[in-house]
């Protein structure tokens, strides 16, 4: 019974603090952080719990940082469910009773205050992402190290949900585009799945290195409405899956013109089809597994074709390749700041300090039914 | 009835200059090849007939050769199917009613005599290999220029049948090993069909480069003496297809140290397994298809495991690399010359002047079924 009324006390201090100096305040006092957090892998809906602790002020090389804008990324979803190789690190840091771990991998920040020790280029207000999986991103306020963060130089031009979302989706397509088969421009690539979040960059980045990409989607009654969608995005053909597997019809389409690199995020019967349609020489890369089947390759296509296969994971690319990424965080953010890169649709849920948390899970429900629909993204409020 | 005497008049003609003269009669008269042809893609038991014609004495870069021995590879089977992508040209110019094509692929042969414009170091009595797929060497004499030939500086302690299989099955094995996982001495790699000519070649390469092999057999009832016999080759482990998919067994052989590199001549649920078995980053290489069934990668060791799938075909890789090629026969050769590699089991057939199409059927026929039994291989008689 005394305990209530401490805890109170204390997180209207708090608020007291945060509500006076906005986020300048934690340079001088604790900031009060609310988050997601999981103690054990399992289903989101029965394992996450949403927590509060207090961050102090930062020392030495500590950065404090307020998150602004988290995604839901469906391998945030298989992380919870302890299906993803990707493990975070569980910890009584938080001060949860049992060992717990924040989820979410992306997300962007905005400096709150630094240690004395950090580089001084970094000022509060600055905005960065993460530079790596594991940070956990679902929570409103995190310290942070310079190594976990890339930042962002120029926020001109960019919305919170563009910066937030750049790290992910679009820097898996860069990467598959540029790192497997030496695309030229004028030549083809293929892709299943081309409505999702990958997908859609794919073909933008596609139109702005002057790739020609054959987008193939699921069939379905709205078929045109979608065609016409992507082809404004930049894509040069958009198909069912049921056309990409006509020969006549996809020999008409390229003319003949070899297809150097498939994308995969289907796999089963998908992504054989993707094998036929590739050209001697080409490259098959798989980064996800939408209908949860294995895919054959005939050893014909290996063999004679000399088809390669491989996959990618932007989460372990990341961890081995600091400087490239971030300029390919540069050359994204520049040509979203231009005007030639658009949005993947998405819908955001509000994260203020008296967000419950069933709101909170809609969005991560959402994400585990929705693989292609609109990503969901957690704004928090700047209170 | 005026034909035969006619045709028996030349032949003994022939037979006569040959015999008188040996090989080297050629430079001064026509030579004499018999040869198995097909002018249509068939079962070889249809489709094959034997075949003479009389070659000219060579002029300018003609040079003529004598067939010493010639295997049969699974390739030339599926060649004379038509079920094989490399298809070997049809042509008159041997002188039968339609259209034919001589078969097989690899072949030995012994040069007879040289066109003026032949380069002077190759001289009558050296040894030469194909050079490149398509040749037809299931035939007795030939026609060739330097570029078919690969020429065998020095046959001191190599026998015919070596030299003959030296640039399917011993260089496929070779280009696998050294290709694809940059494999270090110490570093292991696992391979289905462990006792077919390319499986047995890979272990003792493997060997010789100090790499640990595992090798994968078909479950039979005498495992024993076969493991006993791929390990006196060098083979690290031999095991079973069963004791192959047992993780626990997997982990004990190798310590938990990773396996780089995988070859499949199998397909079907062995290759799946053999992605499996492979470590991070590993790389699963396909030269053959035994079981006629494709296989399934599953993504996640595609996309987390950054597992590579590959193809291998020695007839591509040769048309493309003349100077690594004729380095690569020497390495092997030498090997050879040392006591270093030993042969592959094989079953000779005799060809000389009166053998009949239904004896030179027999090995064809035997490799129709038994593709890891003995090789067949021609053995051409100097008459």
């Amino acid at each position: 019974m005394q305990m209530r009324p401490l805890v109170l006390r204390r997180a209207s201090l708090i608020k007291r603090i945060l509500t006076t100096h906005r986020h300048y305040s934690t340079r001088f006092g604790y900031a009060h952080s609310r988050c997601l957090v999981f103690s054990r892998f399992g289903q989101p809906e029965k394992v996450l719990k949403l927590h509060s602790y207090s961050i102090p002020p930062p020392y030495d090389d500590i950065i404090n940082v307020r998150f602004i804008a988290s995604p839901i990324n469906p391998a945030d979803i298989n992380q919870i469910e302890g299906v993803y190789p990707e493990k975070p690190e569980f910890t009584l840091g938080l001060g949860t009773g049992d060992k717990s771990a924040v989820p979410g991998n992306e997300g962007l920040v905005e400096i709150v205050s630094c240690g004395s020790k950090v580089n001084p280029s970094i000022r509060p207000g600055q905005w960065a992402i993460m530079s790596g999986p594991n940070f956990g991103t679902w929570r409103t306020y995190a310290q942070a190290k310079e190594s976990n963060l890339i930042m962002i130089p120029d926020k001109e031009g960019i919305s919170p949900v563009q910066a937030a979302t750049v790290s992910v989706n679009p820097s898996t397509a860069y990467r598959m585009l540029k790192d497997f088969a030496g695309l030229e421009p004028g030549e083809y690539f293929v892709q299943n799945a081309a409505n999702s979040g990958v997908g859609r960059s794919a073909i933008q980045i596609g139109r702005l290195w002057g790739l020609k990409s054959i987008n193939i989607v699921r069939d379905r009654p709205d078929i045109d409405k979608l065609k016409e969608e992507l082809i404004s995005l930049g894509g040069t053909e958009v198909i069912t899956e049921t056309e990409a597997k006509d020969k006549r019809h996809m020999a008409k389409i390229t003319g003949g013109q070899p297809v150097k690199l498939a994308l995969n995020c289907v796999g089963g019967e998908s992504a054989t089809n993707l094998a036929r349609i590739l050209g001697y020489n080409g490259h098959l890369v798989t980064y996800g597994a939408m209908s949860k089947l294995p895919f054959s390759v005939p050893a014909s296509a290996l063999i004679f074709k000399n088809i390669h296969c491989h996959g990618f994971w932007i989460s372990a690319w990341s961890k081995e390749n600091d400087a490239a990424k971030s300029q390919m965080i540069r050359d994204i953010l520049g040509w979203i700041r231009d005007g030639e890169f658009k949005d993947i649709p998405y819908e955001t849920t509000k994260w203020s300090e008296d967000t419950r948390l069933e709101t909170l899970m809609e969005p991560v429900k959402r994400g585990i039914s929705e693989y292609s629909g609109r990503k969901g993204i957690f704004m928090m409020e700047d209170d």
